[in-house]
């Protein structure tokens, strides 16, 4: 085998779950189905997917599995950001809850949240190796111990080291029990940043002592916990490298990492198409560098070919030694041992994925019923005629509200015209609403790309404007525990409001129902 | 056989075309899978399937097919409305431009506008086949001469009897060339009505002569073609049957449809879930009523159980001789023996339809060019900052606008962010709009469950206002012609607009192309 080709075995590169190239949802980030048959003849080793339904999935996964050619001694890696159940990115499956949804849990009851936690990891990593993923980017081992942090937030297990540490380690065990890899994301830590890496790079401050302390936590029990592989950051911590980001780093990868932590699994950079990366150093360059601090697997490069060749490069001018590059394709090799290959066709596959429907349904159902908060209680439920006003990201490609979502159909019923608000809407004006109650609903967490937490103030002036017009007739937060602890305090006891910090169709069922707007389930069950 | 299995051969119900309960995007009508097979179970002969990929739909017709038991010599009749190419329905497949879009050319080219209806008909009817449809729900039969008409409009092949003759019978021949059944719709005629079917019981005043001119002769002539069904309009027409809606009418069914036209083939009940019907019949006594007046097959009815047993009793009271069950189970035979068996499995089916993407992609894109209208010129393309005012029937679930969609993001590359209005949008105001330029994008047609075709006034006020504030950059109107013809007179020369009848990303590409706006194509293809 050429020396490329031992290389391309460790990219990792983008394509949509969907199998046509016009269904991609990103097509600048997704290669088209000719440049990636071409890339899998010429032996790149990983895919990571994103975009279609479970069916799609599982397709897609056969599909590129034979592209690739794959034989039981050497298959792709195919791998996906499924941090909150697989049906978080690929519906038909389950839909779980965020993590940080069991923090709570924890801090009264350890052993019935870690309990929770292992279950949520078997139900994700039963319904990736069913659908032919073999990785699963989680868990995220970053300490929330900022609410302002708008990109990890309820993706983190916890905002302390210790809750963090039980339920992500917890969640891993019962992950890579199913025979899929986890991946502790994003080493050294990235939850104490006020910044989207995806936007710009972000720096941490803090000492080796405080990394100690806290970030390293969760790595160091993932790591005795035996985790796949590691995620390294695009953070720039001057205390361990006052020059280059985690993921391009010598001293954090290699002596951090691997002599001083331990680990000997895989090292994966985060995507390096992030901006955090772009905006400082060239394709081919970060790539050589990612590899050269340490890193096993480059992830999304931004130009393949460019990347490769630098790889390559490196070798023949001798910038690392090569069995840097054995030693990479081994690890790969060994993790590759660790998983069970899916034997299933796809039908067989979505027939599985069904018979475990009813239980993955009830632990998705426990979820939300104990992370459900409460507060006030009307003396009757809401009547219209009024307003449904729905605040979300975006409502385009809006995978909390199906036409059948209870937000939409339980106020509709009971008289609440919905109005959705979004980055794409008008500035809203509350003297242009028809006029009658608001019943509030507000999808707001931390969320990649959007460079905000939610939290800043505009939705409580909204709710005190509503409040001094005695039209508020009941308020929902999916999503954000800050969002929520912001405005509860500002409503009175006569008026019922509710969180969940799920935002899918079971989370509405449950939440309005708190509020008497129907029953405590979706009749499409728990996944959307 | 027993009477009652023989008698669910007749019926066809309804489900998603995903494989999961919880992704029915109409769970009100679509069974879940535990009914559905519970009905297979009992014989019941068709499914009509809406939602899913192109791929969940290859899924899900193998899985029924398996469910039911399908042998070579008793298949279910899979059946869609695919009236724009399997990809209007199923992503991934082939999205063509409404038929209307043919009328024009068909007045001054009639063989290049045939040729192309029959195109249009192989695609369909290719995609149909390879996916597991053997029934496609077209082509529309009825005349669009009214411009009000809310429910048929563009998808209508014409506005006078010759050219939707033509056309539609091109198409037909086209399609089930392809081993497929075709179906004329919706008989006697819908095209001449200002109410839509699915909210009420629209009347149609015309004499019997005027029908035979007009409204009959599509029907007349697809029949001629020796089309595979018929379907039956909710219709009340007075000139024919004083009392009964046509659906109903042995008048029309029996004596008009069957002895008159001299049509064996498959008569199939409009929806008899549609409120014209339920609004004035019971479920048991509508499908007796339309079995009673001719029809072959019940499609969707209220009750699927309290249909059947009404059939049932129907036939041992003796309201009808046994033979007729006799006869449409022999015409439901003869129909199926037309169809080409799909032979394929999921992944060799799909890797057909993508063998087909460039040829059926040359097709759509044809038809867009030869549709897409413009008018002025820029003297330079639109350039912001400004706002892009874009209306939808619904931003969510809103398959014009993948987050990739032309209409979004070229406009955002020339510095105009998009705005977004439909009907859960706060009324516009022109005066909370950000300053600056505007671009304004209509998606509007005639549509089921909108009740109105819109070209109602509001738009031509709009234009007006933003002309008259010189902030007007641009027009593109995406589907209705008569929203078109409306707005194009009150706009000068020196600004650009246009219209395609396509509403898919294709035809954003190319209608903003026209505008300045980047490239006639559109990366992702031709179907969304």
């Amino acid at each position: 085998m050429t020396l490329r080709r031992q290389l391309a075995q460790l990219f990792v590169v983008r394509a949509s779950g969907f199998g046509t190239d016009s269904q991609r949802r990103y097509p600048r980030w997704e290669l088209g189905n000719t440049e990636l048959q071409h890339w899998l003849e010429q032996g790149v080793g990983g895919v990571i997917l994103l975009g279609g339904s479970a069916a799609d999935l599982a397709l897609r996964c056969r599909q590129l599995q034979q592209w690739a050619g794959s034989t039981d001694q050497n298959r792709l890696l195919l791998c996906a950001d499924v941090e909150e159940g697989v049906g978080q990115r690929f519906e038909g499956a389950t839909w779980l809850v965020p993590p940080l949804a069991l923090a709570p849990l924890w801090h009264t009851d350890p052993p019935r949240a870690e309990a929770l936690a292992r279950a949520y990891g078997r139900c994700s990593g039963n319904e990736a190796q069913l659908l032919g993923l073999n990785w699963v980017l989680a868990p995220v081992c970053d300490v929330n111990n900022n609410p302002a942090n708008p990109v990890i937030n309820v993706r983190a297990w916890g905002e302390t080291a210790a809750a963090t540490t039980a339920l992500s380690r917890a969640f891993l065990q019962g992950l890579e029990g199913e025979g899929v890899l986890g991946c502790a994301k994003h080493f050294p830590g990235h939850g104490d940043t006020s910044q989207d890496s995806h936007l710009q790079l972000p720096q941490l401050a803090h000492s080796r002592e405080r990394l100690d302390e806290l970030e390293f936590v969760p790595f160091r029990a993932a790591i005795a916990a035996g985790v796949g592989s590691v995620m390294t950051a695009h953070l720039q911590l001057p205390a361990l490298d006052p020059e280059r980001p985690a993921t391009l780093s010598k001293a954090v990868l290699s002596q951090l990492l691997r002599q001083e932590l331990g680990f000997n699994g895989l090292i994966v950079t985060d995507a390096l198409v992030m901006e955090a990366i772009t905006k400082h150093y060239g394709a081919a360059e970060a790539a050589a560098l990612a590899f050269e601090a340490g890193a096993d697997l480059i992830l999304m490069p931004a130009d393949t070919d460019a990347a490769l060749t630098a790889l390559e490069q490196g070798c023949l001018e001798g910038r690392w030694p090569l069995e840097r590059v054995e030693q990479s394709l081994e690890r790969r090799r060994l993790a590759l041992a660790r998983c069970k290959p899916s034997e299933l066709d796809t039908a067989a596959a979505l027939s599985a994925l069904a018979n475990c429907a009813s239980s993955h349904g009830a632990l998705a159902q426990e979820l939300l019923q104990l992370s459900l908060q409460q507060q006030g209680c009307n003396s009757a439920p809401p009547k219209g005629p009024g307003v449904n006003l729905i605040r979300v990201d975006s409502s385009l490609a809006c995978s909390p509200l199906p036409l059948a979502a209870p937000a939409l159909l339980r106020p509709q019923a009971a008289g609440f015209q919905a109005t959705l608000i979004d980055g794409r809407s008008q500035a809203l004006d509350l003297e242009k609403l028809p006029t009658g109650p608001v019943l509030l609903q507000l999808f707001v967490r931390g969320n990649p790309f959007r460079g905000s937490a939610g939290a800043d103030g505009y939705w409580a002036e909204l709710v005190q404007k509503l409040l001094a017009q005695q039209r508020l007739a009941g308020l929902v937060v999916y999503g954000s525990p800050y969002l929520w602890q912001e405005l509860k305090g500002l409503i009175p006891a006569n008026i019922a409001i509710a969180y969940s910090p799920g935002q899918m169709p079971g989370a509405q069922a449950l939440a309005l129902q708190s509020l008497g707007l129907g029953a405590a389930s979706y009749e499409g069950g728990f996944t959307n």
